[in-house]
């Protein structure tokens, strides 16, 4: 993401000495997560990781006046997003993480546990530095951003409940899924686009603009994510077509499909995600019965809401006119409008 | 612990609090782990776990005239050293703590990482509360506070590389037992006893005695539970005699027997640690090794030395007389003074 990634960059000078404190190569272990170091934890001549969220932070702040004011909090996002992803691989069994292999893998599940708790310690201590702003600022700031990171791991949670709950259970509802996916990613998203204006000492309604905005593109992204994890051309997402499908993922098709489908396709859907291993004929046979349902077109609009609004809170925000329009940009550069493809 | 139990019981309602701001079932399991539910999410008539470390924070702050103040980070401390159990029952595999299955073994290791997870940050959001100190105290305590907690993961680090690593290798130290203890164990104790003197904003000298006093104790305690590991009898300890062989555990005993053996015994040592599962016969090999080298008077001799400096700390002390006898107290109720049984 070319947009933002100057001031993303900013964070890493800060974020090395963090990651340096002592020789423990548990220190190592998150330098080379955060893509400083390779596995023997020799220097890499170019950061890995797009450093979206800091970029974000960063973006806002200076068009409010206090770029420098806001490294520390913009760092803590940033550590905090890559301690989740340590976790993630964990859980998820991931072997690989921007084409490199994971900590576990590398190190073990044991040290994966205990690098991701370090790493979750210095995404605190990141915030203890200082800075000129207020005190009390900071510290509304330091409470605000803990209880996003709060909600962030209540999101952790419904995603293991959604995903060990069969597809017929009554709790398994659009509404399921889309609270699970605020929580779990479009809230840290929106602490992102809060942190800049609650450190400037913005109004409500101008902080509730910026919120509105991250929260909005954070679930029109993921909706994004999840329509090219089933009808992304596999070119484009380097990923396996309908990849989403083999892995009986519960996104919004396949729950939209359940619940409008007539009761004996819904049965047979039902059956195939509670049974074997799925394959070409039966993904295909999936595939159908989001067609039937016009699921596609579900989850589109879906996204197109969410973007809808992200677009709508920028108008209210009371910044700079190039900033907003660099807002749009970012939105649109991270959830293009989806053209079905006529086959 | 008797002494200082009723202090100890004065987070619990405000541990509640903290731990019902969602009804999702992962604060459920949080407050199961602190104990104050059942599996089922049904209330407990008295609160499982001994809660010494906020209640040493609260029995020092007391005597400083500073209680209610400090309460905030005596939950702090104690909702982290229960984030450490509920991870490092996940990677011991234990299935049982304070007589009650683990977080793990009762809705599986996935969820046991993620409520890890969201009770660390509900340790850094229980210094949030708001108290009546000067706000720069607060600061002061929560940067410390925190890069203390770093260091526990340090040492969880360490003990990691102690326990993968073999006997014969010349990493293998006593000093790097003792380091690992240090960070792991001794260090969230000098925390403990650091948070009343620091809060209390008293001089430097004041911090330093405390902390050396809760170091210290750590430390003899921690050798003490590692002779009980070994010598302690069944009927006292609830667990196996000579456990920690069983258990290949590289605590002192072993390191300093293979430090002092001839190099045949030396030999046989190393062979038994680095191969098959150990027998009762095996298990006796060990013992003789020990008795050979004098292992367990080397251990008590450093306990003894812990001890010592954790009552010299106390005299040090700028805090009342009773204060003083009750830490006295305390230190001999914790690290009781070991007396070999003849056989």
């Amino acid at each position: 993401m070319n947009l933002i990634g100057t001031y993303g960059a900013r964070i890493d000078a800060r974020a090395e000495k963090l990651f340096t404190q002592s020789d423990y190569p548990l220190y190592g272990m998150m330098r080379y997560f955060m893509g400083y170091v390779d596995e023997h934890f020799n220097p890499v001549s170019k950061p890995v990781g797009k450093r979206i969220r800091p970029g974000l932070i960063l973006l806002i702040a200076d068009s409010y006046g206090i770029l420098e004011e806001a490294i520390p909090a913009a760092l803590s996002v940033e550590i905090f997003h890559n301690f989740t992803l340590i976790h993630d691989d964990v859980v998820d069994h991931d072997e690989l993480r921007r084409g490199r292999p994971t900590v576990w893998k590398l190190w073990g599940v044991d040290h994966a546990i205990n690098t991701g708790d370090a790493q979750l310690i210095l995404a605190f201590r990141a915030l203890e530095e200082p800075t000129l702003l207020p005190a009390e600022r900071i510290a509304t700031l330091r409470t605000h951003l803990l209880s996003r990171y709060s909600e962030v791991s209540e999101g952790q949670y419904l995603d293991f409940t959604l995903a060990t709950t069969k597809l017929d259970d009554p709790s398994v509802t659009e509404r399921a899924y889309l609270t699970m996916t605020e929580k779990k990613t479009a809230k840290l998203i929106r602490a992102t686009t809060e942190v800049a204006p609650i450190l400037a000492g913005r109004s409500e309604e101008e902080i509730e603009a910026l919120g509105d905005f991250g929260e909005n593109l954070g679930m029109a992204y993921q909706l994004y994510d999840d329509w090219q994890g089933i009808w992304g051309a596999p070119e484009k997402t380097g990923k396996k077509r309908a990849g989403d499908i083999y892995e009986k993922k519960k996104t919004l098709p396949v729950i939209h499909a359940r619940e409008h489908l007539a009761p004996a396709d819904r049965q047979r859907l039902e059956d195939l995600y509670d049974g074997e291993v799925l394959n070409e004929d039966t993904v295909t046979e999936v595939l159908e019965f989001f067609a039937k349902t016009e699921a596609q077109n579900a989850l589109i609009g879906c996204a197109a809401r969410y973007k809808s609004n992200a677009l709508g809170a920028i108008a209210r925000m009371n910044l700079p006119e190039q900033t907003r329009a660099l807002l749009e940009r970012i939105t649109h550069a991270f959830v293009p409008d989806i053209v079905i493809e006529s086959r």
